[in-house]
């Protein structure tokens, strides 16, 4: 890997030297050379040996939420902060978090079988035999419970899988279910299955999705052996994360708190995960009918529906204790407005040792900090407040970033400028997501940072992959190769960004790198230093990248003159967004007309294999036209708008203190995207434009209240979400026509 | 099922209360009465107990080409026919057939293995155990060898495969391949590989394509055991099919023969074909790079690709013999155009017992025949000639049927008005494919049959079974709906319509039903009795449901007046294809420019992920602008032509004898699309519309000189062949038109 080492550097000297002429969106020509200047010393103190030993030292031993391990590598965290030279505080909050103290799953029938619900230690693997300090497997916020009942097996477990069962004529009341690991958020399976009757719900691994299928398997190849279990949160946070019992507010030690049985988003069905050597004689003794083609995976037999012959008892017991998170926030305070902060976050807690998730980015994230206290050391300032946050208790429900943001609310809508959020990270290409006003800055950061492994920028790798991605699924248009820009996702959850943009609209990022780091080892024993040296970043280089990336994005931020929002960008995206609501709904409806015609005609009936015994799918109701007059209105509105206000921040030189102003309400522009009232049954989510999806859990909502009342077929709602959705993007284009009022002034 | 069999009574009762006012193309009022009186009769001699009973006694010992079990059952065809009245004919034939004498295959390294190479008798299946009368596991036409090599795994073994090898930089010369079937005709694999320098090939049936992937396996359900093997021809049909020694002409006694070393169809290295059993201890032992996901199987491991430690040894030795086929060619003379034949064809040799494949189209053919006679007995009597053609020879290469057609070529091409072929049958849908130009008469044909299992017509069933699919990949427009109508597929080969249709230009149907009845058991030993009663077609209705609708269609074309051909319809599809191969170069055009430019500027490269070690596809010549206009103006004088000729048929009415002077011209018409010249190397294929693919096999190339000239980057060939097929469009629409000119006189 040297190699790449010095292709990295030689061209970031060529960069240099054309550094004055290359444009750097909120600084002037004078600032831009400073800023690049202190770009290359900040590179320049980033190591790969400091990432690998940050994440070995982190990864020795499991430190999960509320264990001795996860106060060590606090207090780990703590100390390097402090070294630094940075201002640190431990804000604690005070959580539950349940444990299993019983797990036991059994068939006794047809066939009897006993899971061992163990993961292996192999030699390969040092950390792999820390049995006693390991989180058994488990999925965390399944309720005490001990049920016996048929198996059915629902594929992923999603909406449409349980469609297909009622077409079968099977129904899950009463039973237990089995579903793949995939698809969706895991905390989507058992939720559905709870709201078809299901009284337990098993997940498990298929070696299909990320076991020998994929290839070989750990410790000879990266993928998921037959022991490997996927831990993880059931929690149905796409109602509001966080510590279940204290919903919008923070777990602080006096806080008042719900009753464990009153939180809305915790399951009422036991849920465990398992191996799929522990699922295999489940699978193999099922009845009923053949599986259908997508819902087959890769274990050697005939998958099969159920239920049949097949009795299973599962029971699950939990410690419902509460634990202390204690999250890291290290500030380096701003030298001209130091009550604008750019926040900076990553966790540090684990499900076991974490080496992946989340150390490899809790280590970037250091390494980049350490690096921007060596810069302060030569003299330079941030001109805005940087805030480095190192969360606890992500992997529950994102515990420590939401209390943290919920206890000070009122303080980051005045004050936070953008959250940058990172995570796991590996080999392979950027990644990033975020708020659309800043995908052209986003643009000029990945510019700036060039990919080791190929010595072109990762703007320009990333963009590559995208086209060449494209090419073998032929979608490619010549079009995609002239725009030498990339997009920025838009982000649903998964991560500790949530609180920030869909709580209270901070703008934000997540970004890492990826790709070309695949594996099985997520959430289990075997995510650990010795898997993530020889498969995931054995030189350690992109802990650098991510440094490089996140920093400069940090550095960018708290230094620049003028905050580099673009509204046109956000005009844009958003007004592509309307568009795929409005085409969902003219879809949807002809798809439905065709869809009952057939219904209606009989076809199903003629053109199913009689000895299949697939009843025809139920009719569904029609689809209405909808008034999206309103919402086009507005995105009219917005686009002149965004026009408007760039021109004017484009020509405009103000003075430096009015300048100020105009950048607050720059960032704070973001705020006036949520609803007082948030999203219809989960108010915790209040950005009209980005959510997780309620049936999704990771996968992202964009328009989510138009969206999904469009999906669930609720047209009423569909119509009322269009309104307020129009109303909010109205007085949007009202607050940016007062800033540009301002500029005009 | 009997409520089937009530429903379709019932229901063809219903049909002819209306019959008089339904249209019959070819018939005037008065004899369309008369025809579907006759056609009641017709449907109410056949009875699906005489099609159980003739494919049990067929079925009962394996009977393939050269066998006793294979003269048995001419002989039993034989005394049926002369029993029903027919005028019988053995037509022999004296072709070279190789039979298996030494069969080994072992692994040598890494771990020794010899495969079992044996299919495995079951209780369940009363003819298995005829080890003594079976023929071992083999492709027919595989070479003598005797090789040792590195095994590679080639996926299908198709041409994109070891562009892909390439770019791994594994090359298989000297080395021997392992190849999936599927996705090709079978000896597609062998001569790509041949091609590409490997020195043997071994073919296996993954689980994934026919075994437990898809349904639990025989004899517990339908699909392929892990001791199931396709047997099968590898002969390189593309080139000319029948016997290999004698090109064109036929194998008489006296014949002269080539050299078995001169006979460009024949392999140059050893085949076997194996079971996933024989299979699996090869594939878990290859190392190398991981195998892609379209490569991958349903085996439990991961599937590597090679080369490495993996040695292995195949020998084969068989037996040269020259075998005596025996057609059954059984006549009824036409009582007005006796020298007008309408030909009804499906083969009855196997590879093992062959219930389903050829015997269930077999009988239902023979229960047509014995209702024909039964008919006749009353006094009807076809007004052209009936010849029903029990072929032998099919399964090593169409040779039973082809020789004949050679040997009577000029015959033919004066008297053949249709030739109607089918081979296996099951339970499900009508699948027909055909010359277009008879696509309405086939359509009405379909109109007037109805299935069993829904009580409505098989046109109307097959139609909704494509909207279904259409709406499942959501590619179903309205318009699919208004249409009611379907259509009938172009022809590559795969049965005994070949010499027919793309040697001699005789009008050409073959068809068939099936959809309900998946399995694994083609060309085993378990395609038997028991099998077939069980999961093919249990009632036996749709030999019925066959013999009902290829009855209609022999007997309609042997008594129309006017011969129902529809040159419309022939345009409308052909220009269809022309659309195709002219949109093809322009896709190729654009993605090659594209892939190009991705491959010049290193996109590969930079998105690669670097340990792969993938090298980035090679360049490829760009895509010149070929010259259409010959064709495209060929085109429209086709257009003017067929509808002339097509208003002139529908206005005129002729005196009998002149009438028959235009039928004749009209069954004709097909054979001016025959070059003389043929496809470019592989002469024997004339037709200038359809042939099956060079890289097929069975798949159809439709204008296959520019098609395959296209796809071949063979830019002045396709040119050539442009002009080529323009002349034959013009020259076509030429004579066309002097038909017209005729009736106008």
């Amino acid at each position: 890997m040297r190699r790449f080492i010095i292709t990295a550097s030689f061209l970031s000297f060529t960069v240099l030297s054309n550094a004055q002429a290359k444009k750097l969106s909120g600084f002037n020509d004078n600032s831009a050379t400073q800023q690049f200047a202190a770009e290359e010393k900040f590179d320049g103190y980033l190591k790969a040996d400091d990432v690998r030993e940050f994440i070995k030292d982190m990864s020795a031993h499991p430190h999960h939420v509320g264990s001795p391990g996860g106060k060590a590598v606090a207090d780990y965290i703590y100390d390097k902060f402090k070294n630094w030279g940075y201002d640190v505080q431990v804000a604690q909050y005070f959580v539950l978090f349940p444990t299993p103290k019983t797990r036991l799953l059994e068939m006794t029938s047809p066939v009897k079988f006993k899971a061992g619900l163990a993961e292996k230690a192999f030699p390969e693997d040092a950390t792999s035999n820390q049995t006693s300090e390991q989180l058994p497997t488990y999925n965390c916020w399944s309720p005490d419970g001990d049920v016996t009942g048929e198996l059915v097996f629902v594929n992923y477990g999603l909406p449409q899988d349980y469609e297909y069962l009622e077409r079968l004529g099977i129904n899950v009341k009463g039973k237990i279910v089995i579903a793949k690991y995939g698809h969706s958020w895991r905390g989507i399976k058992p939720k559905v299955a709870q709201e078809h009757g299901a009284i337990g719900c098993i997940i498990y691994s298929d070696p299909k999705n990320d076991g020998y299928y994929e290839g070989d398997v750990y410790p000879k190849g990266a993928f998921k052996n037959e022991y490997g279990v996927q831990r993880g949160s059931v929690m149905d946070m796409p109602i509001y994360p966080g510590d279940p019992l204290t919903p919008g507010y923070a777990s602080t030690k006096e806080a008042k708190r719900l009753a464990r049985n009153e939180a809305p988003n915790l399951l009422k069905i036991p849920v465990l995960p398992i191996s799929y050597r522990d699922a295999e004689p489940l699978l193999r003794a099922l009845q009923g009918p053949v599986a259908p083609e997508s819902w087959r995976g890769a274990l050697p037999f005939t998958y099969h529906i159920g239920p049949g012959k097949s009795i299973v008892h599962l029971k699950l017991e939990f410690n419902w204790d509460t634990k202390t998170l204690n999250n890291i926030i290290a500030k380096m305070p701003g030298s001209e407005w130091p009550d604008e902060w750019v926040i900076r976050g990553n966790h540090h807690d684990a499900w076991v040792n974490g080496a992946g998730d989340p150390l490899s980015g809790q280590a970037a994230m250091l390494e980049e900090a350490k690096a921007v206290s060596e810069l302060a050391k030569t003299g330079w300032k941030p001109k805005r407040t940087l805030v480095y946050c190192a969360w606890d208790g992500e992997e529950p429900s994102l515990m420590g970033s939401t209390e943290w943001a919920e206890d000070h609310a009122a303080e980051l809508q005045q004050k936070a400028v953008v959250y940058i959020n990172s995570d796991g990270n590996g080999r392979g290409f950027l990644g990033v997501g975020g708020s659309h006003a800043l995908e052209p800055f986003m643009n000029e950061v990945a510019r700036d940072v060039t990919d080791p492994e190929t010595g072109i920028s990762i703007l320009e790798r990333r963009r590559e992959v995208n086209i060449v991605a494209a090419a073998k699924s032929e979608r490619l248009k010549k079009d995609m190769l002239e725009n030498k820009t990339i997009s920025i996702e838009a982000l649903g959850s998964g991560s500790d960004y949530s609180a920030f943009l869909q709580h209270l609209g901070i703008p934000t990022f997540d970004l890492g790198f990826g790709g070309e780091d695949p594996g099985g080892e997520y959430h289990s024993i075997y995510d650990s230093y010795d898997n993530y040296r020889r498969f995931k970043d054995p030189s350690f280089i992109y802990g650098v990248v991510l440094a490089k990336t996140a920093g400069r994005m940090a550095l960018r931020m708290a230094n620049a003159e003028k905050l580099p929002f673009d509204f046109k960008s956000l005009y844009k995206t958003l007004n592509g967004y309307v568009k795929e609501v409005m085409a969902l709904a003219d879809q949807m409806r002809e798809t439905t007309e065709i869809e009952n015609t057939l219904i209606k005609n009989k076809y199903y009936e003629h053109t199913t294999d009689t000895a299949e015994k697939l009843l025809p799918p139920s009719r569904k109701d029609e689809v209405p036209y909808l008034n999206f007059s309103s919402l086009q209105n507005a995105m009219t509105t917005l686009e002149k708008s965004t026009h408007s206000l760039s021109d004017a921040l484009y020509k405009t030189t103000l003075e430096e203190a009015k300048q100020d102003d105009v950048n607050k309400e720059l960032y704070r522009a973001e705020q006036k995207l949520l609803s007082d009232k948030g999203l219809p049954r989960r108010g915790w989510y209040k950005h009209a434009i980005y959510a997780p999806g309620f049936y999704t859990g990771y996968g992202v909502k964009t328009l989510p209240g138009i969206r999904e009342a469009i999906e669930q077929r609720n047209w009423k709602e569909a119509q009322e979400q269009i309104e307020t959705d129009a109303e909010i993007i109205k007085n949007f284009s009202g607050y940016l026509d007062g800033i540009a009022n301002q500029l005009g002034k």
